[in-house]
């Protein structure tokens, strides 16, 4: 197995393979030399190559755990060295643009490509955030399309299953527009909120007094920049959309606000809190079915 | 000691006050008998009485802590039977509406009203939910007027200390403003995603895709409607005008993501992330030192 990019997805996922004896050798590869030593000390990898020829070299697996920017070209170098029937997955958190990649520089390998998409992560990132049992529970979507093998998603839903994911499949239509709502746009918000109070709050008593809630809220405001730049760029449509529908909800609540309209602000906030706690509810739910 | 709500926020300092030591007796009250017996049953306070007047007859403190929406009413129904020198505090989200009616109402009890607000708090409520440890290294803030007894202010400030919250003052205005945007705004944030969600979310697979940063995002989501009913209609034009603000901030957003402007969205970020680190340090910081 070959992973690309091992860094707190990659490197998550080496590790959970490599403990649960799931692969023979597992080989890192990626940009940084740095980060590759790093993974390998770790014990997330058993050894690493930098150049990418030499990291596929013999692996029937193929994961892509780089970011979403990188993984086009990625693809581009991959298709000549890929071994004849390999397997290829990723990681991205956008998949229109990763299957658009994959249908132009893949060719007779596509149809061993299965686009992929771990729902899981924390605001961390590199090979030290990386730990072995971070799928657990958690969700993964796979969104074969018409090219794709039945027998390739299959072996790769059966790879994410043994490191303990729940895997769901959808199309790639349904996965961009579904995780811009439910992924993209809260993390859209919560750097939106702290931008404005960097920009708003004339002193320091503005985050001193940012209560827990703002605090929780506002977590995944720390993620890697970079990554979230680069799934805005590969998202554009979709989370724009969102971005702008939630502004004008926004809009709508400062009216009712202004307006003192106590009936239809209760109603949204108790509309809210109830859908809210059918989620916790169903959360706990999969919770004691795991136990 | 007389606790005017024996919730989450009155229990709690019932509940610290009696556990300190630091009140002779505590007497609860409040709309709901069977809220009161079972803050008494809980040990959060050592009597109830349903009836103001007699629940606050021979006592030198009295807190408020009843939703902001009942506050005035209180205080009308407070003035002709408070002892002379007794102390009143609140614990209302929102000032400049409990001054104005501390104002209309209070007379000459005026000046040993000191508003306050413990920014403490968790999505829960009720007396089950209270526990004497709440407000141990969170802030509460005060906002004495040109009207309110230095010695009063004094006061409360001990009796916060003592049940280990660490005390700041600052004007009314000030508060208002600030808590729009630290504690108001993010609720309503939090609110409108939610409800946004659950308008938008044309299947179930929404809210299963809702990864771990959403639900953080939106445990807030899960407090007391009416009570930020109240908190809304009570700083209309503050927080209006923040939700006003932050929804125009993710207009260009949107317009930066839709435009694929990756130079502006990287920065955006970058600087949202670093302001949450400083936060985050600050807070390890007091907790360490608390310790």
């Amino acid at each position: 197995v070959t992973v690309v990019g091992v860094g707190l997805i990659g490197g998550s996922l080496a590790g959970a393979l490599r403990e649960a004896g799931l692969a023979g050798e597992i080989i890192g590869t990626g940009r940084s030399a740095e980060t590759l030593r790093k993974a390998r000390d770790l014990g997330l990898v058993d050894r690493y190559e930098t150049r990418l020829d030499r990291a596929v070299k013999g692996s029937q697996l193929v994961v892509l755990a780089a970011p979403v920017g990188v993984i086009s070209a990625l693809m581009a170098n991959l298709a000549g060295c890929l071994e004849p029937d390999a397997l290829l997955t990723d990681t991205g958190s956008v998949k229109g643009d990763v299957v658009a990649a994959a249908r132009r520089h893949l060719g007779e390998c596509l149809p061993c490509f299965v686009p992929g998409h771990p729902v899981a992560g924390t605001e961390r990132s590199g090979p030290e955030a990386a730990f072995p049992e971070l799928y657990r529970g958690h969700m993964v979507i796979l969104t074969p399309v018409a090219e794709t093998l039945a027998s390739a998603t299959a072996r790769i839903r059966a790879l994410w299953t043994a490191v303990g994911a729940r895997v769901i499949e959808m199309s790639v239509a349904d996965h961009d527009r579904i995780l811009a709502m439910t992924s993209h746009l809260p993390h859209m918000l919560a750097y939106a909120l702290v931008d404005h109070l960097v920009a708003r709050g004339d002193d320091d008593r503005c985050f001193d007094l940012a209560a827990g809630g703002f605090y929780d809220f506002t977590r995944i405001a720390s993620s890697d920049p970079a990554m979230w730049r680069d799934i805005c760029l590969h998202n554009r449509a979709e989370i724009a959309s969102a971005v702008r529908e939630l502004a004008g909800s926004l809009e709508r609540l400062a009216g009712h606000i202004e307006e003192g309209d106590g009936a239809t602000l209760f109603d949204m906030f108790r509309r809210a809190r109830d859908a809210r706690a059918q989620v916790a509810d169903r959360r706990r739910g999969r919770a004691e079915t795991r136990v």
